[in-house]
């Protein structure tokens, strides 16, 4: 298993609905948050890479339900690198009621790792120390 | 093929990012548009189902992009029943700039058949109407 | 009197909170589509006066909420040019249930005309057309 | 002066716009985390209040900007009671980049105290403790 790493977001009025829980289109962004963080606290932060030329464009994202959260809930956001390609990343995601509480969502994102043209970048190549940062986070095996 | 309805967004400020283009979260909001219209085109408005004792919970949701929305894109959105359960249904998407332009994004989106209470409801039994009307836009075979 | 434009919104479920009204920031998004689309009605979308070198950033905003936006509303909003100076305009709304209909809200924002680092650009001097256009929207006295 | 309570938001991409800012209409949603997080602060979290029977239907909002916030950016805001009268409470905001950082906006918000009708709350005779824990964060004259 790879390493999680944990974020948190505090759910306000203008996260939720009419239904009276979160919409279900802001796990999305709590996502980024969860992946955010992910690249801050193993050191290289979006803001940093993207100044030194990279991105991680989202080409996919998938998001499973389990139970609303709700008005003023402090959720806690685990994510992790689900699978790392030569130029491309697969983050996890699971979203729970406070952290080690309840489940209220799973997710993946799927990225490229490009520059700023879009252009695919490899990685292990170009960055070679972020390369080896994330592979520490995966669970052993180098990919 | 199930029969595919239209309905349109225009992209505002408010829906671009950084990187220049429409944050990828959004395309949850115009799926939601697109399921919308859906109903409504079909004769059976959501605001008058949820009235009725009915709701669609959605339960999972998926989305590729293949290419960007920008800023003041009028987005044809293509929605469709993909499946219809007894008490569960899934809609495709498809994202265009512009009705018959490039495609920008597909997408699903899962949801239960549930009253107000989350209880599963069997749509055929308990509104034969809307059921039928659903089933129309199916590929023929009534499910 | 300056000439009101009209542009339409339908509040989606995405646009709600708990409270089963619109989230009250959700306004500041409707003006924006007001705005827009004004610029359109007189000739001058805002994409293409952004290509010209041309901004508006925002410099403040203020909405008064009269009466909640409910789910599934068509909202009209009207916008129009409250006040034209030398590089800087101000634009006034009113959202209503339909068009005619109930008042919910009123605002305004005010704005910079600015080239692409923010200086200002005198608008008449640099832009005679579109200041045409616009002053035409107003009621009567060039300004 | 009353005094300010201070809570934090980070600038996020679902928070930016193609201008390569914080989108004008996400400082709403900030003043709202800034107002929760008062009452929090002063021992009455909302939601608490709501279940009481408590609400703070906002009647007016505004906002002037001054510098814009950016990606990543983590927001200092500040919160404090501008006024209180009998069944009304305005609330004064200030957004910075960082704790003493940046002013980078400062707006208000306009609030009713209602029950969940709508109907006016006199908060010195319904709530007193939660009255006299407001104004004891204001300016030493009791209102």
């Amino acid at each position: 298993m790879a390493k999680m790493f944990y974020s948190e977001a505090r759910v306000i009025y203008a996260d939720t609905d009419a239904m009276g829980v979160a919409y279900h289109g802001n796990y999305i962004k709590w996502f980024e948050i969860g992946r955010t963080e992910y690249l801050r606290q193993i050191g290289y932060p979006y803001f940093l890479l993207e100044k030194e030329g990279l991105w991680l464009p989202v080409t996919e994202v998938a998001c499973k339900y389990r139970r609303p959260a709700l008005y003023d809930d402090l959720l806690s956001i685990a994510a992790w690198v689900d699978d790392l390609g030569g130029a491309s990343i697969v983050m996890g995601y699971e979203i729970r009621r406070g952290k080690g509480g309840e489940l209220l969502a799973t997710g993946k994102s799927w990225h490229g790792i490009t520059d700023h043209s879009l252009k695919p970048i490899r990685l292990k190549k170009m960055m070679p120390k972020l390369h080896a940062a994330v592979v520490e986070t995966l669970d052993g095996a180098e990919k």
